[in-house]
């Protein structure tokens, strides 16, 4: 009876069950770091909606040049379809090479050079293979929202140095020097600034970099915007100051001066070891970048650079246009941006720009991005981009101007 | 006097001097987990030499379809060189919706889909996203050189799981199981496996997706070469089994197909939470895959496949060639590859591949990938590529074969 029971339990005792756990995947802690940026809650808001005018756009509204678009069907009809080498098509290194040293008058490799997806891949290696706990990084307040995540996501600390509307958005670089301490490990700088437009002159970054090498810190610089430069002023990279490389990196990208955002060819340069080190994380992350837009790029940085003058004209009457519009706006205290295609005036302190924006746009229809989204100190600016028709612009002022009288901050 | 000494004293003293140290930049110590690749060893070394037939090919060396490329132009031609949305194009969302839901019946919203910067992001996004301390991931020993250092970095470990050439590579799923232990996170799978082009039949597949659902383990699933299959099977996705996608994230890419690996457009396949979090990541590595691109996918699934059927047919008179003449190669033990474009036999044992590698590319001019790129049970195999034409292949094994014969193992 005992084994007869045994027996009849065995039989009835259940077959293991498939039933599946909902398990959610966990998630490693540093995602907790990336924001839902404001960008794209605004976007999303405006893709609903009818009758959007768009001053949220971060990317050139202008088409890319033809000759450079033509290299790029060249090369795919030429077949090169396939991987390039690790570093980058040979042919775009040497271009990079012969482009920078020109520009700045200063002796570079190929090896100097990582040619990657997109500017944000080069950010995305140069600060993750650096950041880590214990490593302070100085970023200005407000600048792109890349940055502090991922500086965060791997341990460092962010330190942001705010800038002002007032002052046109410029940095004083002894905001930066001051705050240097022992636990400063490196500073990132963006000029010409998204948000703001500030292009920062000779002075400021030279100061920065001889500093920032005599006491052994890093210097990020993300200079995408190096060719919208809407005043008659000579740009300053990091790599026109007389520093060697050992602690720069300097990142850039075709996106902004040929309109090449969707094909995704940005690069670094820093001393041959960081590269070295780079390339090899490179292969991890995205392997290389789009083959055909590598030749585009070399047929962008070898063409004739009218294109890139011609774009200038046109940003700079529209940067006047939205200077004038802004200054005529109730409670917007604008500046006159140096560079890129965005202005960042402030409201009145205390204002919550977020809440602003989110109003603006269901009430008038203008999508802007509210100043969150780039900082800490900057909760009450709004970012307006003039990448988008004089005649967009002026149609959006007409809706903002009267709705803003109306409010009382 | 005192004052004057002082003074003088003032004068004389050195201006603070600016020398620049030489920093090195101080990488985070998950660069460490990044290895030199046992690939670029051979290729840069083959790079020097004269007449080399290359079998280390990891890409297509056949063209992309016409209709493909000519997407991709015919985009570039209507300006689509902008950013794409930041999951991806929604033609292409929608596209690999419902190629995917067809070709496994089972229903896939778009929301299920991230197009990433080819494979490889897809990849780096899913590990580096959950891998960490405590979590140990079973990986198949050999396999893809991507995902070990993926794990590592962010400090997670990784369990291999021996494969056997005189087994066909074939992966017993008893070998994962009976390793699954509370520490395990999650198991990584490749079929068609690079290196050894092992494609596992359904039961294998099934029976580990079903224990790890039961058990609420993460499957990734890296199914670049799923249209290589050689033999008269039907090919096992993680997809064609009965779970839900909570716990699995199935990665592949237009790069093997459609012979279109320079253009870098992969994607990651998940629950729908699952992609919001990688989404969000993904817009802070790469923002978002080539524009072009991505139309050219299009095109590629929409399109007619008879050029993936000839592809095929090319591939498996390559890999019978191949597996004929590894078979008349003294030392080698080989096996026949069911998928993807490479044999892996082995030497015998303790014999050091890496080694035998390098004379080999010497003595004759054939360049091949050893064994200890891909894992840490296979240093005593080499990765032989038939990507490359029948011709090429012949001509390669008339120089290894007298060579094999002159060894002494």
């Amino acid at each position: 009876m005992a084994t007869s029971d045994g027996k009849a339990v065995a039989e009835s005792a259940p077959k293991r069950k498939i039933t599946y756990r909902k398990t959610k995947a966990r998630w490693h802690p540093s995602m907790q770091a990336i924001p839902v940026p404001g960008i794209r809650r605004m976007v999303n808001l405006a893709a609903e909606m009818d009758d959007v005018i768009h001053l949220s756009i971060g990317q050139p509204d202008l088409p890319t040049p033809k000759h450079v678009s033509d290299a790029m069907i060249d090369a795919i009809q030429a077949g090169q379809t396939g991987y390039t080498m690790d570093a980058g098509l040979p042919e775009l290194l040497v271009a990079l090479r012969d482009y920078y040293g020109n520009r700045y008058n200063r002796k570079l490799s190929t090896e100097n050079i990582l040619v990657t997806s997109g500017a944000t891949e080069a950010m995305y290696l140069a600060l993750s293979a650096t950041a880590a706990p214990g490593r302070q990084f100085l970023v200005v307040d407000p600048s792109f929202l890349l940055y502090a995540p991922l500086i965060r996501m791997n341990g460092g600390e962010v330190k942001f140095i705010p800038t002002r509307a007032e002052n046109g958005h410029q940095l004083d670089p002894d905001d930066i020097i001051k705050n240097i301490t022992m636990r400063t490990f490196a500073v990132v700088l963006n000029s010409p600034n998204n948000p703001t437009g500030a292009v920062y002159p000779k002075s400021t970054i030279e100061a920065i970099v001889e500093e920032c090498a005599f006491r052994g810190i890093q210097v990020f610089s993300d200079e995408v915007y190096d060719h919208l430069i809407l005043d008659d002023e000579e740009y300053s990279s990091v790599l026109s100051c007389g520093t060697d490389l050992d602690h720069l990196m300097c990142i850039s990208s075709f996106s902004k001066t040929y309109s090449m955002a969707g094909l995704r060819v940005g690069w670094v340069i820093s001393s041959q070891g960081a590269i070295k080190k780079l390339r090899r994380y490179h292969m991890f992350t995205t392997s290389v970048a789009n083959t055909p837009a590598q030749f585009a790029g070399v047929a962008a940085l070898q063409g004739d650079q009218q294109c890139v003058r011609d774009m200038i004209d046109i940003y700079r009457e529209r940067r006047d246009l939205t200077t004038d519009l802004v200054n005529q706006t109730p409670y917007m205290t604008g500046y006159k941006p140096g560079g890129g295609f965005f202005i960042f005036p402030d409201l009145p302190d205390h204002v919550d720009a977020s809440d602003v924006c989110l109003r603006m746009l269901k009430e008038t229809g203008v999508c802007t991005v509210p100043g969150d989204a780039f900082g800490e100190h900057c909760t009450n600016s709004i970012r307006i981009s003039f990448s988008a028709s004089s005649e967009k612009i002026q149609e959006a002022f007409e809706r903002i101007i009267p709705w803003m009288k109306k409010q009382k901050f």
